[in-house]
């Protein structure tokens, strides 16, 4: 029976109904249960101490401005400083490029706000991140996806895609969520010429990118697209919007993150966030500002970098002791997720039923698929549960698939 | 000419744009300027020690907690401080009533994702709270507006403008921003009778209710709506969303708020909330419950209250000394705000590029009425100022108008 709210919500919100999974994991969060199914950082190593002197130093030298309202763009000198950190990374640009958000699931609301009208294609891998589909779903957003394998989206299925016109391509490079893998420097710059040939813009979401523990780095695709796209403004004004976060190389739980992009990108997005929030809290971001300069925010890298690499490899060595034949794994040189895949048939939502009895927890595959498939699948975190508990954890889930493999 | 990127912007933001009035007011910003035109609290009186002492317990005890994501719904211990704070004014509501929001303008922005499908009527006073119209703007709302006088909304123009349909009724009943004015204890109930007997549903903003410092409290509209609901299933299901705010009672910078709905209405707005920021600052709300429990809200709102009364004497007293006959303005028993009227044919929005170079700032009225007038009206602030500033502003003001009636 509907109630007399319900006839009253807008056609749209049918599509953001809560599903099978999330109920699911509604469970998952029983603390007996040991998860790999959240996106969560390892609590034990978050800078707790640098956040106390930080704040303490905030409130005893500008308590009044902390406290007040702030401008929507963001807190100039913490702008300033993501700027020089994004230097390091060859990432050009000045405080006047960058957009101070309430976290990266804000940056992809405003994005959507601004870009997508209902119908709209949006140009995504399969699998690629379940946020980003639940923010654009509310704008009446239809995808395009393009198939990934170890070496990230596959740009030779990119160019087919492209023709059926999406306003923009989403691509997550690095250590990607759900799969862990990363885009291959060949396929950054094919993306980046077939994007610009086809006239497309791409936003490039990239968390987890400073957390690689292996492996060289490789250039944002917003830099391959600079340097395609020179121009004399002192600004980056090219084709690329580029997200990240404190979420992952501080603490999440002060909702920070920020938006790369040409002026013109900035401005809608800032008349956007006014009507959305009015501004990210500037305490929050005056704190960061005090946590993160003058060298911490590099040397805290590191030690989620080593924290995250033994984690990484105590789960990949236990799934390779208690996986049954069959059972493949992604092995990422960075980031919080590896991609599990069973043999087909297998269907890891009914096995999520089970897992939960046995107090493990993981995400099922289909998740992140927006156009079906995934079945066989699923998402283990490696960065929030402590080594022992991989080792348990890994194990019960070995013998539940032991059964129905 | 366009850039490549503006011609994919969504046709919705067309609506966002940036008027002459938001550009004159970013002139205002300059600090030699006595500003009138914020609605900023008084910062001397922010409660920075709490707070800091606040940080500190909550970062040694519960630090990983606090830094790490947390529930969409928001911080459970905070949910049920609003609740008992809510419950000395008889709303009488339990947690599951309750979500926390990124500041009010994340609700209002929420509740146009779930409510309003482009072409959408929202009924609204005229004048209303412009960023209620710049988060409904961006959803295709288009308004109803209902006259307002020195009780607040006219009821009796109320019932005819019902007819037309609209999907909810937007009102602030307490010391309404931009008048100033407070729905009387009579238009309160015929607007929640007219509202039940057209079935339309009531969303009440009301960030200043507990800053009354004159005159009895008035019921809130959903106190009046739960009398006529009653319902078994001890929490509320009535007609009416409530939106309240920390921003006002304890400090903005942190950017807390909270809607009260029936559970359905939390629900939708959950899940759109969980698309637009995942959750509220973990950290802030801890912080906000660590200062707010245990008596010091109420403790500190009385001081609030004894500060803002001081600076509405002082700004009624000087523009009965300054300004000229034909000039009128709203005397409020509480709040931020008046109102100033001014003879016909007078436009504010050409005086305050005058103001601007007198060094003294408003707000323009015409940007509270969504489809036209009060081009002789402006928006007075009080409580940002300091009462020798307000004496200066509000002579230069008079001077200023003394030129044109």
């Amino acid at each position: 029976m509907q109630t007399p709210w319900q006839y009253r919500f807008a056609q749209r919100t049918q599509r953001m109904k809560s599903s099978t999974i999330r109920e699911l994991l509604k469970l998952t969060q029983q603390p007996d249960i040991i998860s790999f199914s959240g996106g969560y950082p390892a609590p034990e190593v978050f800078p707790v101490k640098e956040f106390k002197d930080a704040c303490n130093r905030v409130l005893e030298n500008h308590g009044p401005i902390a406290l007040q309202y702030g401008a929507t763009e963001g807190y100039t000198p913490l702008r300033e400083m993501i700027a020089r950190h994004a230097a390091q990374f060859d990432i050009q640009i000045s405080s006047e490029n960058i957009l101070i958000t309430s976290g990266s699931q804000q940056a992809l609301d405003l994005l959507g706000k601004i870009f997508i009208n209902p119908g709209d294609k949006i140009l995504v891998e399969a699998p690629t991140y379940l946020g980003a589909l639940q923010a654009w779903n509310a704008y009446g957003a239809e995808y395009i996806t393009v198939p990934s394998d170890e070496n990230g989206m596959d740009t030779e299925a990119l160019e087919n895609a492209l023709r059926y016109g999406p306003k923009f391509i989403y691509v997550l490079p690095n250590f990607q969520n759900p799969t862990g893998t990363t885009l291959s420097l060949e396929r950054r710059k094919q993306l980046v010429e077939l994007a610009d040939r086809y006239g497309v813009p791409i936003v490039e979401d990239d968390p987890y990118g400073q957390l690689r523990f292996e492996g060289e780095h490789l250039p944002a695709v917003e830099v391959i697209d600079s340097l395609m796209h020179c121009n004399n403004h002192g600004y980056y004004s090219g084709n690329v919007i580029y997200l990240s976060t404190f979420s992952k190389i501080l603490a999440p739980g002060v909702r920070l993150a920020w938006v790369i992009a040409p002026p013109e990108v900035i401005q809608k997005l800032v008349q956007a966030k006014q009507g959305a929030d009015l501004h990210t809290s500037t305490f929050n971001q005056m704190v960061a500002y005090e946590v993160g300069h003058g060298g911490f925010l590099n040397r805290y890298i590191q030690v989620i970098q080593s924290t995250y690499k033994e984690r990484r490899d105590v789960m990949v060595e236990c799934l390779a002791e208690h996986m049954p034949k069959g059972v493949s794994w992604t092995r990422p040189q960075g980031g919080l997720f590896l991609w599990l895949t069973l043999p087909e048939g297998i269907n890891t939502t009914e096995l999520l039923k089970e897992a939960i009895k046995e107090k493990v927890a993981f995400v099922p595959g289909e998740s992140f698929f927006p156009n079906g498939g995934g079945e066989n699948t699923m998402r283990l975190n490696f960065s929030f549960s402590h080594p022992d508990k991989i080792n348990e954890g890994i194990a019960r889930l070995g013998r539940l698939i032991q059964k129905v493999v």
